[in-house]
Formats: C-alpha cells, structure tokens, sequence
C-alpha cells in the first residue's frame, strides 16, 4: 500500500483495468475510488479484488435510513473495503449506522458537491453538514477539487478529519491547488486511467506534488 | 403484473425469496422494491430476474453527480427495473440526468423520509424538494406511510405525481390510513415477505383496502 496523496477513480467503463491499475499502481497511489456503476457491472466481488491490493474507497455516496446504510456498510466492509463515502444529509442517525459497523471501515462524509445542483440544498448547509460529520467520528470529508474556495473554507472546520478531493484532472482541478488548499488526498480519474501509461502519469503527479514543497 | 396498491419490499435477508415472491405474487401485487444491500449480495442480475414477473423499483436512494446518476440509471434500465428511487437534494441536474436515459424508466423522487435524522435537513426542505421532483418531471415522490402527517401535508403539491410509501406493516404505518392520506402505494416488508404465508397475506392486505371503499 502507497503512502502517495493519490487516489485514482475508476468508472465502469474501465472495469478491466480496475484489477489492472490497483495491482500495478498499488505502490505509488493511495488507493482506489470505486462507484455503483462499477459494481452494477462487476458484482461487490470488485472490491475484494482491488482491496487485496489497494485500499478501495467505496463512492457509493450512501444516504438511507439506519437500517440500510448498516447493511451496505456490513457487506462493503466484508469484502475488505479500506473506507465508504455517505452523504450527511440523511442525518446523524444514518452515519452512525456506518461508524457502528467497523473501526475498521472509514467512514468518509460528503459536506459538499461541485455540480450545479449542488448549489440549491447541500452546498448552503455546508457548515452544518460537517457539524454532523465530526460529530459522528467521521474519518474524513469529501470536498471538491476543483472549487480550492470551498476546500479552503472546509478546512478550517474540518479539524482531525481528512479532506478528499475528487475532480481533478479532466473535471479542471489541480492536485498541487486543492492540497495547497487543504486536501489530503487527491482523487484522479481519466488523465489517470485513460492515460497510455497510467503508471507514468502517477509518477508525473506525485513528483508535481513533491516538487512543490508540500510535505 | 397486477394493479393492487402493495408493493413488497425485499431486503437482502431474504435474497432467497425475492425472485420466487416477484413469481407467486405477480397479479396480486403492483411491484417489488429492492435495495442496494440486495445487489450487493446477488449483483445487478436480480433486476432482471424480478422483471420477468413484476415490476422492480430499484430504491437505491441515488445520490449523486449527473454523469454517475445517469450511468446507474442506465445499467437499472437495461436490466427492466420499473422504476428508481433518487433524492432531489442533490439538485435538479442530478435528477435530470435520470429522466434523460429512457421515458420507461419512471424516477421516483425522495423529498422527505422518516427516520429521526431526516429531521434535521431534509424534512425541511420538503416543499422545495417536492418543487424540484416535480420540475424535473418526476413519475412519483416517496413519503413515510407512518407519517400520515407528512403524507397529507405533500399530497397537496404532488399534483399528478404518484405518492409510494413505506414503513407500512412492521415499522408502523397502516395501509388504509396512508392511502386516505394521499398515497398511491403502500410498500410492505416483513409482514408481507416473513410471513407463513406470503400470497394470504398480500391478499388479505388488499381485502383490507377494498373493503375501505378507497378507490
């Protein structure tokens, strides 16, 4: 497992190189961000298989009732998934079902979104959303890489809790920007995996991360 | 396919069961409601299987960017699903993207739900949340059976949205109250599915309705 700043996203249109990327990049990245649509394609078995090489970051951006939010995190954490990203929206109650499950399983809370919708209901309640997230023991925070004003702002509110930051890359965002702002770990999707050679191309960002002085 | 007001709800305890439920009930029921704890246990292919017989509303509470709602939308799609259950506090795009994969695809819209949490953000919101589902064209909107309250409350803004409720039977509501309320549709669980006798029970469920003089 890499000690890299670098998660790579993977969508379900790449879902033979899922496997592919997390055995070879296993070294150099964090870990690796999976979401519905893979699974709906793969199965829950695409978690075991990445996780016996990275840690897989289940994106499954949860927000049910206590009950289901536990069953989702049960069977996500039995396949060894490292960590679960949930909305807070739902409420405390509902994250606390995840948090309840495993210490084992990181909990990942989304506070904020970066696609316009965003803008009517869940980006205004910022503030309150990550009240929630710390309030429940959250691991971390999702926050938009490509919006450094809004992981700024997080940042301060965030405390011990880690920011992820999906969005850079092909969505606009710059990995060396989102750190400077406060992320910890940068998600990064097609500039990675549709790249000729995904392993150079982590190697270019963690050495651009590296270069600019950030520890 | 019947033209009865329950629909079943299967969780994944009872993976078992869902298909030969979908079977045995299919001209009693109006559809079958599954969860992502289900597809996680069986994969996707349970869609496709529950279609065969009755209609599969995929409550997958999905929530998030456009471009990853849309590519669960279309996999629900392809494998016959009846309808998906999305949350509209992640805006109006996120919905769009939904209602853009396929007119046979009904989106079903969350704009208040019933656990304690659902108090602190999203209950409130209601009004605004039933105005989204509505402008996005949504087919129907989920309200809590066992809120009669909230049901009535939302009937008024529904317009020709289609009301489904749950937490009818186990978690307390009664399918008569919800549907004088205003719902359309009444989701049951366990009192249908752990029951000895799951085709007496939906069937005396819609005695029970009929004999309400409910239309």
């Amino acid at each position: 497992m890499g000690n890299s700043r670098i998660i790579v996203a993977i969508d379900s249109q790449e879902k033979h190189k899922a496997v592919d990327l997390a055995r070879n990049l296993s070294d150099d990245i964090f870990g690796v961000k999976i979401n519905w649509p893979l699974v709906l394609e793969e199965g829950a078995g695409i978690i075991s298989k990445i996780s016996r090489y990275s840690r897989a970051i289940c994106d499954f951006k949860v927000a049910d009732i206590p009950n289901t939010n536990r069953l989702i995190a049960e069977k996500v954490h039995s396949h060894g998934a490292y960590g679960i990203i949930a909305h807070a929206v739902t409420g405390e109650d509902s994250l606390r079902a995840i948090t309840g499950v495993s210490p084992d399983l990181k909990l990942i809370t989304v506070v904020a979104m970066s696609h316009p919708g965003a803008q009517a209901f869940l980006n205004p309640l910022s503030e309150r959303l990550i009240a929630v997230a710390r309030s429940v023991g959250s691991y971390g925070i999702v926050a938009p890489g490509n919006a450094t004003g809004i992981i700024a702002r997080l940042r301060a509110d965030a405390g011990e809790m880690r920011i992820f930051s999906p969005g850079i890359g092909a969505q606009g965002g710059n990995p060396v920007e989102a750190i400077k702002a406060g992320a910890d770990y940068v998600i990064i999707g097609r500039t990675i995996y549709q790249s000729d050679d995904p392993m150079e191309a982590v190697s270019r960002y963690n050495a651009e991360i590296s270069a600019s002085g950030i520890r």
